[in-house]
């Protein structure tokens, strides 16, 4: 369209302007990235989202499929660029990017791996958006969590990660199917390690204030034990029966930007630097129910843990302290 | 609760913060100021609404009759306040307080009143969000527009009056129930003053880019004069039959500062100074089709007009521009 | 429109159809059921709203106002008649009419008079829609759903008052505003009679499993009793400032209208037969927390409540019941 | 869990019914279906979701993958089977499943493979819901909704095809850009076949009512053959860049479902059959601006076409025709 068309059209009052306080950055356009831009997009969360990855042809396609979706939704911008400066004055920056563990490789090469990858994306992001928050999903989430925080220099309620929030709700949605009751009603907590070692708190477990572990026994026997082995175990079931998870996730990752960015106040179980809670005196990464609004993570909430659940919680952590001190930060 | 249960509950990371920018104020909480307010509670729009009113005692019970509801809603804080300094930082005032014709009144009488009343609440509102968009409701809107734009000392783009948006709504409905198609598709613009000397720009109805009205004859009769006459006449009805207006002007106005908070460039038919269009050469507000973003009014779109159109924008100007330079500002 | 214009426009495949499944009656056009009314709409939840009442004039005008809002809301028919026959297959009808309390007019008055016009009202209601569900919000709601069973003659999981359900929120929003913390992560129930006489438990009150009440001490002193004082007194607190509630009961009654069309099956504190649980073994109508779907209320929780609460639960029952037997059905 | 818990916590009123009236059925799960069922799942447009296709594996683990974000979204129903009993009562059937072009392969051996398919499939949807709707996304679409309508038996309103719709799509948010205007203000329609000879009507471009269009000259020249040609390669360069299409045409279908589902009587260019209108004798799928509601589509709009533009309809409706009756139904 020639500069006339747009005349002939339209009286300028004033220059349009760009609206900067409800941008999102998400790094990587995998399925985990495009899942979170995807749900961003269609639940208005966000005024503009960029997109950046290495692969420059992939992000063009991505964003152009996302373009063309406009027409349907709400206002939004959309850019992808591989270069970082596109995303500044971002809000948040999601995190997706990230190696896969290679056959026969260990857990630590794959870490330092991603660490490398890592020391490509934090310090950009932080250049550009010295005030953002980071949100960290790629795995092991708890470990690179912690990597995110030293390498970005950001206090640390402004580092978060991912963790558990996808394991409660898997755990939520057993209930409520086994219990026929909306999810939201269904309120259970999964919390430590994302991953095998997490650790279901059956005592918090309950419907209107009804606890439905109340029965004598233990914990990790019985119906217990299964549902808390199905959520640990369905990741692994559905990366075998469709090559890896990605709406769940997305729908994960929108919730809690969301949060971030209305500053609800609201409550999820994130990965968040717990030291100086439930015996633990190291800066380590590990998932607890936290309160979140505009400038990260504020609160964490004491739960009242059993002595088994804590012992559970300090082995993850000296795991992880452990990785931590091998890594070339 | 006491201090040690907060503190039993919760570790404290980092204080939490305010959301300074999705901060709304409504001033005057009539049935059209808590329509508005009720209206941007439910449809997520800020993160905080402040209301204003003279009326301590029904503003309090306002304010807490929203504040119930926030368990069925997002986030969003509610304030109340007879004193403006609540409202600091607003993005968007609204200002639907103003007085009501007595018997025997003349209009300039009216005006000047309501111009003694805009001048204890403009002033203050700018005192306190010096950035903000005046968003002007009460009525004549188009003269109190102009009236809010001269005391408030923004620039032109920034103060908007909410105009025939209302009377456009009003038609496409009248349209939708002719045709049994959705109001969304069913184009028609009401332009020039709101109320009884309105336009209809009959040259730009269409659904799906097809005319319907592309028969001979004059747009001053049959069926297209009688859904205009219903689009004049249904505010005197409604006001005839329930009192007043509400729930429709509450919607109107909570999908403009929806477009202006999200910077979504809708066009809709508002109140903007119209000098230097359709050979107008004073300042003088009254609605066109415009573009909106996150700093106001960007654009007006240069409709082509017919002869007697342009006759009757010109003719409601000179009105506007006679009140206006009787009042004491 | 003329004919000609019609079918020059528009080629008919086929007759449009109505859309039966989700209509919904709201009876009484006063603040309640217009804020009802105005919040089905805004939430999308209903394909039909009918609007029923007495007063022709008031009817015609709310449902004018509510049309011309519908150029900014996803479809919905509006319609409004003092006949019944527009509500023919609705599948929930709210009823918000009812007489208010004379000066010197005893309770059992009141309640006597609103059965009056519950007479011209259920029955009216349940011949055009034999399968509908019954939701009572007119006070005393306890006592009035009682009446509304009875008259309907429908299944008692098919009658539900609005109950506690406002009163929970009311509940949660001032924890919420003690912890800052969302009211949604805010969990605390409300039971028995909407009224004076309700009743806070305590013992299921909790931020992420954990419970804010776990001191030593009784549950009425101290700042637990000061909080369920501010919620009894704050309806009275409300009316005397505003002269009635009306936001926040519209929201309530939204949401649980939303989960009953949506089959979401979410708990909520509302007022069904209670027979079978308690220790209470009549017919009688109270509070409890309850899970609801397309067919209504289809299991109550069994909270585990303390000797006293069940001892203000059974006083009400028996006071409610000395009402109902006094009544004149 | 045991039924003992289940009953500890509950007590049955009557049993929980199923909400027939909103299921979806989507029939392939690629990346195209699965960007439908996310989207439908967002925007909260149906109760219950059922996924069809013939590997049971990928089958599994995407509903899997939806389920678990079920504790983010509103209530819903999430299925998945190879054997399509489950998809009973669907209101509305979406059709992506189908071949992908072989190198060298004609594409009359494409479309009679994928009418193969289609054998499998359609004859069960109806089956199982003899009056659900039809809504094909498989290509070539056009061809293979009249193959659906064949196959299915149902009345031509009954079977659409996503048809011009994301083309159009695709055009608003081109001119969005150029004006920096919302695409939901910038109108315009793509109609005709989906891909390469589809048309952009011209005449009917407007913003606000003003067409956009006016100046002399050829449509076929200057920036607007570039911006239609930009709309045709599109879809091209995005395969090529990503290697499929999904977010948009997720958007596209969602957005035609919920219409259907809310009856809301909005205007899609989708592929209906065209017999009868701008001189087309014959059962042929073309896009056109068509009204739909819970019938499916009940009116075609009659566009006045330019000779140029009826004459690239007629011929696409030719090669289609030539294709049809080489089809082995």
């Amino acid at each position: 369209m020639s500069e006339d068309m747009n005349s002939e059209l339209l009286l300028e009052v004033t220059p349009a302007q760009d609206l900067p306080h409800n941008k999102i950055t998400i790094v990587g356009v995998g399925q985990v990235g495009m899942a979170c831009a995807y749900s961003i997009l269609q639940q208005h969360i966000a005024s503009e989202i960029c997109l950046v990855d290495v692969v420059a042809d992939k992000l063009k396609g991505e964003m152009m499929d996302l373009q063309h979706g406009l027409a349907f939704t709400r206002h939004c911008i959309i850019k992808a660029d591989t270069d970082y400066s596109i995303t500044a004055g971002s809000k948040v920056c999601v995190i997706t990017a990230g190696a896969r563990q290679r056959e026969g490789e260990s857990r630590l090469s794959l870490v330092q791996r991603n660490v490398e990858i890592f020391k490509g994306i934090i310090p950009n992001l932080v250049k550009y958006s010295p005030e953002t928050i980071l949100l960290v999903v790629s795995n092991p989430v708890d470990c690179l969590t912690y990597v995110a925080w030293k390498l970005s220099g950001l206090s640390k309620e402004r580092v978060i990660g991912s963790g558990t929030n996808l394991d409660s709700a898997r755990f939520r949605f057993l209930l409520s199917e086994q219990l026929n009751i909306a999810p939201s009603n269904c309120h259970g907590w999964i919390i430590g390690e994302h991953g095998d070692s997490s650790v279901a708190v059956w005592s918090g477990v309950n419907v209107a204030g009804v606890g439905i572990s109340n029965e004598q026994g233990d914990d990790n026997e019985g119906w217990k034990k299964d549902i808390h082995k199905k959520v640990v175990e369905s990741a692994y079931e559905i990366i075998q029966l469709k090559g890896y998870t990605s709406w769940a996730i997305g729908l994960s990752v929108a919730t809690i930007v969301k949060a971030i960015m209305s500053n609800s106040r609201q409550v999820f179980a994130l990965s968040t630097n717990i030291k100086g809670i439930h015996g633990i005196n190291d800066d380590v990464y590990l998932s607890l129910p936290v309160v979140i609004g505009v400038n990260g993570i504020t609160h964490i909430i004491k739960q009242k843990l059993k002595h088994n659940e804590i012992e559970q919680l300090q082995k993850s952590a000296g795991q992880l302290i452990q990785v931590q001190n091998s890594l070339n930060l």
